[in-house]
């Protein structure tokens, strides 16, 4: 039987981690703990109609806070946390997206700079309906309406980087941080290397829908009920954010320009075979160029995220890290069965 | 009743296109024509062995073959083609694969320099299966045997250039090309503006399989028998390659980086919904951030190409091109119950 | 004595060539000949006033004509042209550059998409003064005139490109081509890979004076009176763009992103000094890497262009090319003595 | 009479910081004060011969430590620090270059991943002669020595990054940080924005001599004597690092890929111009198009950098930041007098 030690924490306003690195922990856990967490969207509630125009409400840094970080005992640099998500919650009715000046994919940004104006910025409003698991489009400047699957994710979720650096929770990289990927949703486990004593794992920014790429740079965004299960992986670094649901090996490259994440992520995943199951690089090289699936995750944070994707029915096994997996699972489906949640 | 007017024609080696544009017409077609093709793949069947090192049994630039191009009468600069795919089939029960100097996304290649030397050439042959659907991966250092769905395809696509160009088959752009995307499968319909009269359309590249990405620049490459009929779609300019399928309507964006193959994709989508549906341009934008699934098709040509896509079935209608599509299919189930294939 | 072999050629509205490839020659030359020639401006002598828009007064793709092309006679694949630049001067005495519709490193464009508005086009048109060697530059919307050094140079120089294809001539690649390289001026000796028989030159795109990357995508653009003289290395190929003045050697790469083709101008760097001098890959990868001068040619045409620069006083010799750069130097000085220019 | 108040600053190993924000300041100074510095080099002095690699030396993230930072009196967000250069001298007779694993423009990289082997990691040291302004390249598998003009600069200037983040040594961005560009030499200023209270100002990475692009990724890396006044303006932000020197105005953009470097640092000096001289937009748009230099910084670091520049006889005016740099060089010259270096 597993026994279940369950943490609930819901941060006060004042709580919020507006770094990955150099915030104090809230709290310390231990491997094995469920947590049972609240998130704030990535606006902190302040957009909440389409009169609220962030770039007003919003005081920078003072976007996309983060719950946590926690303290997981025992974790050292080169071991490994493994964070599954038993589940991700619409703790609201409505979510929010925006377009924000030079920010987004089909913009000109801060970066690549250009002479022309900012693109207006409107605000849409989504119904959340929770039965019938739909939150609805509903267009500013025509009539055009309509529901769209819910299906909640989180877009950031991460521990402190290495080099003794502290990066804002709107960047992604080697430690997670702002990955903005469907794949991290409820039945996903994440890999995610451990850079210092702790690892100080924190979680927010949670989208009640996204597509691929994250286009405008907002998600329908808003606050979440998210529980989750950490465990930890002794003595096995993973150089870059990985994860796992029960069909797919998916590594999650960040950088820019956009075909360096492309090459991090398969470059891992060559990696990753080549540790797990003894293959050799070449032929690890040519199976996942005929297999891999690579959806874009989003084209508008400092760096870019490609994940690449290995269906794990074509490997020579489907147990990584030691099956670790397997035991968040089952803490995963006591925790569901303790609540009454359909496993 | 549709009456089937067919058009049968397999190239000899000489007659190969080797270029988009600039080569002579191998014959004329009508709208609404059937061109049932067969089309070498894209080493011209020279490596059939792992003896047969590309490197060797190639001389530049003799590489992708295409069958064509095809005349298609009416067609003029503005209006644009539309290729419906009835049937793309292996024509040989075996498929290569290989590495190849300095070409593929984890490798240094002629544009990114580097001093290190190149990656060893290593040519994976996979045997076909055509009753069980299947490509055989047989690992050449090691013993990991899988097989892998039979789902072929055509990497290259593609009308003659604009701007007086002639570009190599090699090359994915605005006329199509090689877009080496999965997408141009059974099924689909792909949409290309008309550069020159005639359009000179032709086609090539065969993939019984590839990994999205197509990562080390080589799928499991093979000799097809591809059936596909043609329409023309006067006065209406297509300024991208757009694919649209039963669920799908999709845009291939190709550039260098990557995230420029993105903003073309999803720009051109943005400006299909605009001329289509009518819908305010922020509104599409907005939209399809949160619908979009973006594959990315292609990190190893001279252009890397990105394919975005949204679902029908959340946009204002699901009829484009006044709906050109339904007659397409018509033809298509007509030769298919004509050959005695499933519908 | 050298004997001077002079060549005048001005061609016709209807002689321009739209290509690089894919044009007829307009004569044969010899290997040694001197070419007297005019060139056009690159918006065909359209936009002569602030009030002649480029967008409204070019027909696509009608724009940056050429001079040529040239067969020179005996150049075969791999072979290298010498083109020396002995005099170019404006033919007139007003030069123009504008802001273009999507075009330039300061907006987006038909690749880097986005939502926004284009800039407005404005038109600036220059008063060369070639007594005092300036062009005057004059706010269009403010007060400032300032003049600024006459500095004439070659947008665009190259040759048919290789793989059967055909370029436009705003491409700079391989083959030379739109390089917009303020480095192509007098004194400089260019080396280019020749890719089919005859090699077929062509010229064009003079510049009064531009900076470094062409910011805004259209330098102060004049018709100019070129000569050259033109010499053919043979069995030796030159993979990218050389060029060499009496200070530097000069390797001008081509390709997106801009760290590609900075990778290309320093990797055939390397490769140039390992040819000529017998120098260690890594120990020339070392001298570059505290020599090198790098200047960025151009962010605006369909491939970024960067130039890299090492001082020949710092290199084991400086002779390249088995010095055919001496004898053109001969030449250069035979034709401005009989010319009565200043040698 | 400038009254100089001069602070000597030579940090013990145990002093070094080791990242731009998070260090606690090693003590405060008051605008006007000039700073006598030395700092160490970027392998903390533990690579000193051809047999000391830094990938076995150096314990990650211990590289390119920082002298500071200092805490400037008054300074506040949303000002600029104003920092110039009165000496940089080698503080020894050796520097020391290197390859170095994954790291360098012409390899593959922890980014640019490829699958290919590491270039080798080979040790270049270099001779100083003072006397003669030089240091002596020596070719480790070859004959070819060379001397070449000394040129010493900082590759590492900064103050702490805004947004709450903490960034490694190694990383350039609107912070300044690692910029390794050679124009940060004697006699330049250079204007950086304040991001935190008392700015935290640190410096390191002096360079003997690098080329444009720092291309191996090492410079001729040598400890320095550097001798440096500060100055405060009250009220003004600076976005990005500017320099000035005597002839020329200068913005220095980071980011990847590099093309977004280039748009950062035009469309900046884009809005000096504007900001100092109220030219028009579009004016300066041009003018920089026709008169900018643009030198290639580094291409090896986290973020690529280029400085563009424009020479200051060509614009409306030529004080900056209120004349802010009269001041600086009056106080310079000063403290050369008083040393008896020539002025």
């Amino acid at each position: 039987m597993t026994e279940l030690r369950v943490i609930a924490y819901r941060p006060d306003r004042s709580e919020y981690a507006w770094t990955f690195g150099g915030a104090a922990p809230v709290t310390k856990i231990r491997p094995g703990d469920v947590l049972e967490l609240w998130t704030d969207d990535c606006f902190t509630s302040l957009v909440r109609s389409v009169e609220d125009l962030a770039s007003e409400k919003i005081v920078f840094p003072f976007l996309n806070p983060q719950t946590g970080p926690f303290y997981v005992e025992g974790a050292e640099p080169g071991d490994t946390l493994a964070i599954h998500f038993i589940s991700i919650e619409p703790s609201r009715d409505w979510g929010v997206s925006t377009t924000f000046p030079l920010f987004g994919a089909l913009t000109s940004t801060t970066r690549t700079v250009t002479l022309q104006d900012p693109l207006p910025e409107i605000v849409w409003v989504y119904e959340v309906d929770r039965e019938r698991r739909t939150v609805r489009y509903e267009a500013r400047r025509g009539d055009h309406i309509v529901e769209l699957p819910l299906e909640p994710m989180h877009g950031t979720v991460g521990v402190a980087p290495p080099n003794l650096e502290v990066r804002s929770p709107l960047v992604p990289d080697s430690h997670g941080g702002n990955l903005d990927t469907p794949e991290m949703r409820v039945g996903t486990t994440c890999y995610l290397g451990v850079n210092v004593e702790g690892a100080l794992f924190s979680i927010g920014d949670g989208h009640y829908r996204q597509g691929e790429g994250e286009t405008c740079g907002v998600a329908v965004e808003g606050a979440m009920d998210t529980v989750l299960v950490i465990d930890l992986i002794k003595g096995r670094p993973t150089p870059w954010p990985r994860l796992e649901d029960d069909t797919y090996l998916m590594s999650a490259g960040s950088a820019r320009p956009l075909e360096d994440a492309f090459r991090i992520a398969h470059g891992d995943l060559v990696s990753w075979l080549v540790e797990e199951f003894g293959m050799d690089k070449l032929d690890a090289y040519q199976l996942i160029t005929q297999i891999s699936e690579t959806p874009i995750a989003n084209v508008c944070d400092p760096n870019y995220t490609v994940v690449a994707k290995v269906p794990k029915r074509y490997l020579p096994g489907d147990r990584v890290y030691d099956n670790v997996r397997a035991g968040l699972r089952e803490i995963a489906a006591a925790y569901r069965r303790e609540r009454g949640l359909p496993v």
